[in-house]
C-alpha cells in the first residue's frame, strides 16, 4: 500500500496499549498501530497515558482503568476520549474505533470516515436497537461466527478481519511436550472443570495457567479448587506475556473447552504458532481458527475430547505453525485493514 | 411568556414519566413538560413508551428500565435516545436534557441549542474532566449547594432552578398529627437509624414509609430491622404517590437526617406543602429548602434534633405552606425555565 494515510486508532482504556498482562483488545490495537507506523502511515493513538507506541499518543488518563483501587467511571473517560477524537474529524483520513457502539453517534454526528472493529460478543439483545439505528456504520467482525446474532439487523459489514500475532514472539517448538495446557481466565464459560476431567480421563498431566478475577473468586473456590488436589493437575496461576510462548510450546496440546460464543480467542492462534495443536469445543470462532484434524480437533463432549487426545499423533506441529503464518500474522491483518481503509475512503470520495 | 417554543424534553429511561412510585427526576420532567404544554409550547417528550403526557411522546423503550427482571443495558438505550434527539437538532428551538454529561458530546457535535439540568450529586472526581472539556454547555443546578464540587471547573451555569410541585396534589393539613415521619429509601446515607434514635430519645412515635432496594437489603436486615422492634417505631414499607400527602400531612414533623450531599430533596418541599415542618441535617440543599426556625430546623446532632422536636410548637404550619407556594411551585419552576430558554435562544441568535 503506497498511499500514506492519517489514521486515528481509538483504544479502550481498560488496559494500556500494549497491556501488561491480560487484555486482548488493547494487544491487537497495539500490533495494528505499530505495524501501520512501520508502513509509513501517520498514526495517532488515543489510549492510556502509559501506553507504549511509535505512533503519536494522545493520552486520555494516566493509567489503565482495570487496575486495583477504587472503581472508576469507565463511561465518562471513554465519552471524553471520543469527544476529543471526533471534534476534529478532518485531522484524519480514517478513524478506527475499538470501543463498540459507544462511538456510533459520534461518527455519524461528526460525519467522519469511521471504521468500528467489534471485539466482544454480539448476542446482547439490548444493543440490537442501537446497531439497527446505526446500520450505516461500517463494522468489522473478528470472526464470521461473531456476526451470527446480527443476521436480521441489516448492519453494514465492511469485512471480517482475523486477529494477527507477531510470529517472532511465539517461536516454533517442534517437539512440544507431554502435558495438556489450559491458559486464560478461570470462569464458568471457559470450562476449566472440563479440562480437568479430560486430563484425569486420559491420564495426562494438565497445567493450568490462569488468572482468577475477583468476580470469579467464588466460582474458583467452590467449583475448581476442590478438583485441583490430584497428582495430574497443576495450578500455576497467572503468567506473563513473556512466559506464555514457553508454556504453550512445551505442551502436547492446548485444551480450550469453552462454553460461550468466543468472538476470536487469541490463545488458540498463539498455541498453534508455537506448534501446539488445540482441542476445542465448537463454540464461536473455534471452527474457523482450527483446521479440524490438521491443526487440532473440534470436540464437544468428553468422549470426543478424549478421542482427540489419542489422535494427537496424527497432527504435524509444523502444519500448525504454517497455518498461523498463512492466516494469522500481524502483517496479514494489517494488509487487510489497509484494504478496508482504502475502500472506505474511496467510497467516501465517490459519494462526496 | 408569549413566544411559542419548540422544546424537546429528554428524560432518563429508568422510570416512566411520571413514575409509578419512586423517581424524582422523571417526576420533575413530567411536571415541567405538562405545564409547558399548558402554556402553549410545542413540546416533544423523549421518554419510555408507557409515559403519560399531553406533549408529543417519542417512545424509546416500552417500559421503564428500573423494573424487576433481567438487568438491561441502560447505556445503549440512552445513547440511542440521544442519537434520535440530536440527529434533527433544527426541529427544536431548545433541547432540554435531564440525562447528565452523556448528552454533552451530542449537543456540541450537533451544534444544538441545549440546556442540561443536573439531577444528581456532582462530587464525582472521575467526571470532572468531561465537565471541564464541555464547560461551554449551559448547566442548570437544582440547588446552589449542588454546585460546590465544581468551583474550579469553569463550567457555564445558566441558573439554579429549584424543583416545583403541584400544590393541589399536596393539600394543606392545618393541624398535623402526633408522629414523626420518615419517607424515602432505606439506605445508609438517608440515616433511618438516626430517625429511630431520635424517636426513642424524645418518646414520640416514628412511622417509616420507605422502600428497600435490593442493593440495600443487607443494610436493612443487619442495621435497621433490629431497631424496629420497639413500641414507638412502625415500619410501613413503600407507599404510593397518592398516599404520601396524607402520610406527610398527619405527621408532627418530617425527619430528614441525611448524611450525603442531597442535590434537592423533593420530600422536604412535599412535607412543607402539607404544612408539616422538617427537621433535617445540614447536608446538601437542606439549608436552602428549610427556613431555619420558620419552616423547620436544621439540626445536625441527636441533641440538636431532640431540641428541635421540643421547639416544634414555635413553627406555624401555615408558614410552611406559604413558603412552598412562594418558592417551590411548578408554575414558578416553569417561569424560571422559560426565562432560561429565552436567554439561551437569544444568546444563540446574537452570536449567530
Amino acid at each position: 500500500m503506497s498511499r500514506r494515510l492519517r489514521i486515528a486508532q481509538v483504544s479502550p482504556l481498560y488496559e494500556r496499549v500494549p497491556p501488561v498482562l491480560y487484555g486482548g483488545t488493547e494487544r491487537v490495537v497495539g500490533y495494528l498501530t505499530e505495524e501501520l507506523v512501520e508502513r509509513g502511515h501517520q498514526v495517532t493513538l488515543f489510549a492510556t497515558g502509559d501506553s507504549r507506541t511509535k505512533a503519536k499518543l494522545v493520552p486520555q488518563i494516566p493509567h489503565a482503568l482495570r487496575v486495583d483501587g477504587p472503581r472508576q467511571d469507565d463511561l465518562a473517560f471513554h465519552l471524553l476520549e471520543l469527544a476529543r477524537v471526533f471534534e476534529h474529524p478532518r485531522d484524519f483520513d480514517i478513524i478506527h474505533c475499538h470501543v463498540g457502539h459507544l462511538a456510533f453517534p459520534f461518527a455519524r454526528l461528526a460525519g467522519a470516515s469511521t471504521l468500528h472493529t467489534l471485539h466482544g460478543r454480539l448476542d446482547l439483545p439490548d444493543t440490537y436497537p442501537i446497531f439497527r439505528h446505526f446500520r450505516d456504520q461500517p463494522l468489522v467482525s473478528i470472526s464470521h461466527a461473531q456476526r451470527r446474532p446480527f443476521k436480521r439487523l441489516g448492519v453494514t459489514w465492511a469485512s471480517t478481519v482475523y486477529h494477527g500475532i507477531p510470529l517472532d514472539q511465539y517461536p516454533f517448538s517442534p517437539k512440544g511436550g507431554s502435558y495438556l495446557a489450559f491458559l486464560g481466565r478461570i470462569s464458568p464459560e471457559k470450562r476449566p472443570d472440563l479440562a480437568i476431567d479430560l486430563a484425569k480421563r486420559v491420564g495426562m498431566p494438565l497445567k493450568i495457567a490462569a488468572k482468577v478475577d475477583p468476580v470469579d473468586q467464588v466460582y474458583f473456590e467452590r467449583e475448581i479448587q476442590p478438583l485441583l488436589d490430584h497428582p495430574l493437575i497443576e495450578f500455576i496461576g497467572e503468567i506473563s506475556e513473556t512466559a506464555k510462548p514457553e508454556f504453550l510450546g512445551r505442551a502436547r496440546a492446548l485444551v480450550f473447552p469453552i462454553d460461550w460464543p468466543e468472538p476470536f480467542g487469541l490463545v488458540v492462534i498463539e498455541s498453534l504458532a508455537c506448534g501446539t495443536p488445540v482441542i476445542a469445543r465448537s463454540c464461536g470462532s473455534v471452527p474457523e481458527l482450527i483446521l479440524n484434524g490438521q491443526t487440532g480437533f473440534v470436540a464437544d463432549t468428553l468422549d470426543e475430547m478424549a478421542a482427540a487426545v489419542k489422535a494427537l499423533d496424527r497432527i504435524d506441529r509444523a502444519e500448525c505453525r504454517r497455518d498461523v503464518a498463512a492466516r494469522f500474522t500481524v502483517s496479514r491483518m494489517v494488509d487487510h485493514y489497509e484494504t478496508v481503509y482504502e475502500s472506505l475512503i474511496g467510497g467516501q470520495a465517490r459519494s462526496a
